[in-house]
């Protein structure tokens, strides 16, 4: 029997993807990615001061927080803020999108600022942590726009204090083939799940990944790796329209 | 010099209100609903099981969570689940909305489940509370509804365990004049502010109301409840107009 | 058969109300309340710093806090400190208290300083909120009387920083009947409950109704407003015997 | 010069002391106790059942828990349940109170009940927890002696549950001289500090020392706890008179 | 000039690593590991039951819990117990040792047992994570060595419930140059840091991997997988000599 | 039959007791304290800051913190810092270290710096408090030697700011016997437990006795402070060997 995924797609395919920016009005940045049904509002906010361990530098911040509404997922699960506590995978998952974002803004050229990205997961189909990092990186951008273009901060020679483009995207091993962009049917049930960031110059700014069912090998590495590369190519060049839009 | 709202709006005049079903896929209903800049995503979950002071009463129970999403406003406010405790302000607005539906709901004939209605404000734009109670009510009838399409409950003589329907709005003296539906701009500098929660019949489910500025006389709560009987009226016409669609 | 309170009260009728000022003596105001079986000892606590979000501005902060001790009730409930937060239900009353009282309170005059008002509740039948915030009145007012007698506040033309008087009481409807100032046993079987905080000049400072069975109409709200109305003014008799005595 | 205590009592002279039953009417037990300013409201409360470690043993448990209003004492210290943690000094002073009173209590004649003793500070003048030891003995006779009235547990051969007699007094070097009862004055300029609690027979059960400014010589320890042993012979009396009165 | 390490040491070699069993003796497996200065105390604790999810079906559970003595480091760090919550970071790293450690076991064979892996750090010196999984594999073995000779697990045709071996190193790019087993020095200044974590038969387990400098390209990637894959094996190694010692 | 302890000790053998200094390397003073089979690790950390009640009075001051690893002890406990709080157990201990250190510090000499003296539980067998605090002063005397040798403290007169020595023990009443430092066996079995903290001059810092079965008589507190005496004479000796090594 030939391979099939879950949701028809060929192996390489991503799901389709949507970057609606100005989704909210008050935020500097704002954004509603899609990554099919997985939808989480992006948004980017300014302020004019630095954490404690930064003030004084002349530098600013770059930070992320990550909640999922309490049935955003098929079964409804407790509210962090009602439990007290934000849990290991959410503060693990903000983390990881607040170095991904870090890594393309020169922070000096942003001044004693913190921009905050708030990932809020509406509906959650696998893939909210790349979903999240695709869609923030267009929030940030517009965010900064908006303070380049009010003079609030100024650039050198014209150059943008973002550096390039970030993009995420996951790929997993479910059922022996390697396949780009797992859905919740496909995670729940795959060998290996790995979360890539990219960059728009192909380098990688982060990868995770974990064997959750049989270790996997040099040679799966490279085949995830290179589906990888592909999809956040294809990510790239979609927050690109969507910032030309 | 004329009175004029900062919206423009007449005094009787509520804000347009959209009632959109189906927003989100998980949940047993899911509502996003609009006072006008206000947009509040409300969800019923419906759980089998309750909590522990009715177990094993034949009963179930109909409660609320509320949360903000940190860039839902002008400025951004801490997350509450980072800060680690949900405020005042978010465990009083919950406990009203779950006493206003519970006022709506036989509860003996849902049977031992729970039913959460989770209103998570996207964008708020003032009036949060009535948008949630307003939308909550639309998103709980579809999650009762299914329980009797299913079959999960049985309705004697076809009575729906729902009895008529639940709205709410707020109301204000605003520079002298009571108004409908206050937006954030009134409700900064009004000097009464009413949240009013009432059913079909005309009857009052709930009346919460401050003196901002000076003491409100009895007149005044008078021309404000007479205001707020004719808005819900409004209201609950769009209720069902969206439960019909 | 004639209607009967469990009580036999008449339905206008007050429970017999003590104001016992000066019952601790470190405090600025401190005071013990009987509205009947309930019991609240009010304390008013004066510093001189305020809140970080009024700090420079000339003004003073009044704020409140309320607990109720583990075995005030009839049967023993958790201690907050205990569980390591505050219930919703204590964070509302709290709020409450807090703007009711600094509805009274010139707070330019006042200059920049706190007047907390610790409402601790020894005994509970019922009523709580309504006899801290009446009781709370009077410390506050020996309080604020202590800064003027030591001329840490000056008075303009004599003029105290405190406008008139704040008292409060709740209504319901019992039995299909009006009735004043709730019991334990009134409250628990009532159809609709509401507190009622008033000034001396008959003005309303907040209005809150709750209908616990089934939904109020406009005549009880205003049956029940009128005897709100005369129960404050006799409260606020009490209230100026208390200060004078 | 000659030595004065700043009350101007004798070396070995405890403050007044004051032990009123009855204090609050729901607690199966209920207590004010004053020693001097010092006053601690006592309540016992009785519950059908145990801690977990305890459950099926056939045993009772007597816990205490010790709270301060904030404005107990000279300045407003922070409420610890908005604090959202009890401090070490509380739960190290009702660590120390449900030992001395689970030290007077037969628990397998209890059975599988809870006493759990709340010792709430109304006014603080030092001596708290010695106070609140005196007092809550009291009040769990009043429930014990109510269990047994009731028959809710049965005494073989009429022997009460309850061993003998627990109270507690401070002692202390103050200026050189051993003293009695140390009250806030004398606690905040002593050299040491030592809470005794004792029984009837002149057994110790708890000795907590601490030298404040040098270190005490096995002479002034004997002088202290000589003190001690006669303080608490009279506090023991006056529990015996509360009771019998 | 010649690329030099901080420690001396070839880009390729491990620091000094041992694996000393029975450092404690209450824990089933009690393993102090050493990566150079980086000491971790890896306990395994057996207890008869397993979380809520896991209960009635048969099979066990694997944990760990992951903390830092305060001064472990070279500045003191404050306790989290005494902030009352663990960061981020510390939740990452256990979810991480957890995952890892549940790769080589037979759930099913272990029965309703959990075992948690206690990993604390008495030194930090760069790469605590890694030594922990390192160490932990081996107090994880004594631990069901004892559980299969004291009869307590039935382990079918003698094959254990452990698969192979799991050990775990840092690589990462220090100075342009691929480096295995980074210390402090070259974790604070490196380019990227990668931690793996691999079994016996060359699989990957879990790879984290994060570009701190610049984005690290796909031919750096798989120079330190070699890296990581021939550190391992050595690791492999010495958790069998300990294991044999 | 003749009295025997669990451990064949005489009843006023101390276990064997190791000091050993410098166990870890980066804190100004580290020492792992063994009372047999209890063992702790001390910490001695300065910091260039004082608490905020200190601040710009040129005093220093000295603090503790107590844990204990989770498998410390025969069973394993929850970590203190995944259920949230410190117990009140942790909480009394560490205040308990915190006051006996500061008993023999100049905290004028030691200017505005704080000593943060963690004591950590690798082993628990009975006593931990007690080598805790002998162990802990050796850190402490080490950091500050270290800020005298470095001259970031200047002495008067060649005069150390720190005065005598401290060292802790416990005695106890074991099957009718004085004993002294007991261990884990005999902890949970005997009458009366007492922790005795004193100076090298014979003065008492601290006493804290609790009679676990039977009250303990007058005799019985001569003959436990007597033992006492004796053992922190030896404590004493050891940590000059200890320091001199």
């Amino acid at each position: 029997m030939a391979f099939t995924r879950p949701s028809g797609r060929a192996p390489d395919q991503l799901r389709e993807v949507r970057i609606q920016r100005g989704f909210t009005r008050y935020a500097e940045g704002s954004v509603l990615v899609s990554f099919g049904e997985t939808r989480v509002l992006c948004t980017a906010s300014v302020e004019n001061r630095v954490p404690a361990f930064l003030r004084g530098k002349g530098e600013g911040w770059v930070t992320a927080e990550y909640g999922m509404l309490p049935r955003a997922t098929h079964t409804r699960s407790d509210r962090e803020a009602a439990r007290g506590k934000q849990g290991g995978r959410t503060l693990e998952i903000q983390r990881l999108i607040g170095r991904s974002l870090r890594a393309c803004v020169d922070r000096k050229v942003l001044g004693e600022r913190t921009i905050t990205l708030d990932c809020d997961v509406l509906q959650a189909d696998g893939g909210t942590r790349t979903a999240a990092i695709t869609g923030a990186y267009v929030a940030l951008v517009d965010a900064i726009n908006g303070l380049v273009a009010s003079r609030a901060i100024k650039v050198p020679h014209g150059r943008s204090p973002v550096f390039g483009a970030v993009a995420a995207v996951s790929v997993g091993i479910y059922r022996g083939v390697p396949v780009l962009d797992l859905d919740y049917a496909e995670d729940c049930d795959c060998d290996t799940d790995m979360n890539v960031v990219m960059n728009d110059g192909g380098g990688f700014i982060e990868l995770q990944g974990t064997a959750e069912g049989h270790a996997f090998r040099r040679e799966e590495l490279a085949a995830m790796t290179a589906l990888a590369e592909a999809g956040v190519a294809q990510l790239v060049q979609l927050q690109r329209e969507a910032l030309a839009g």
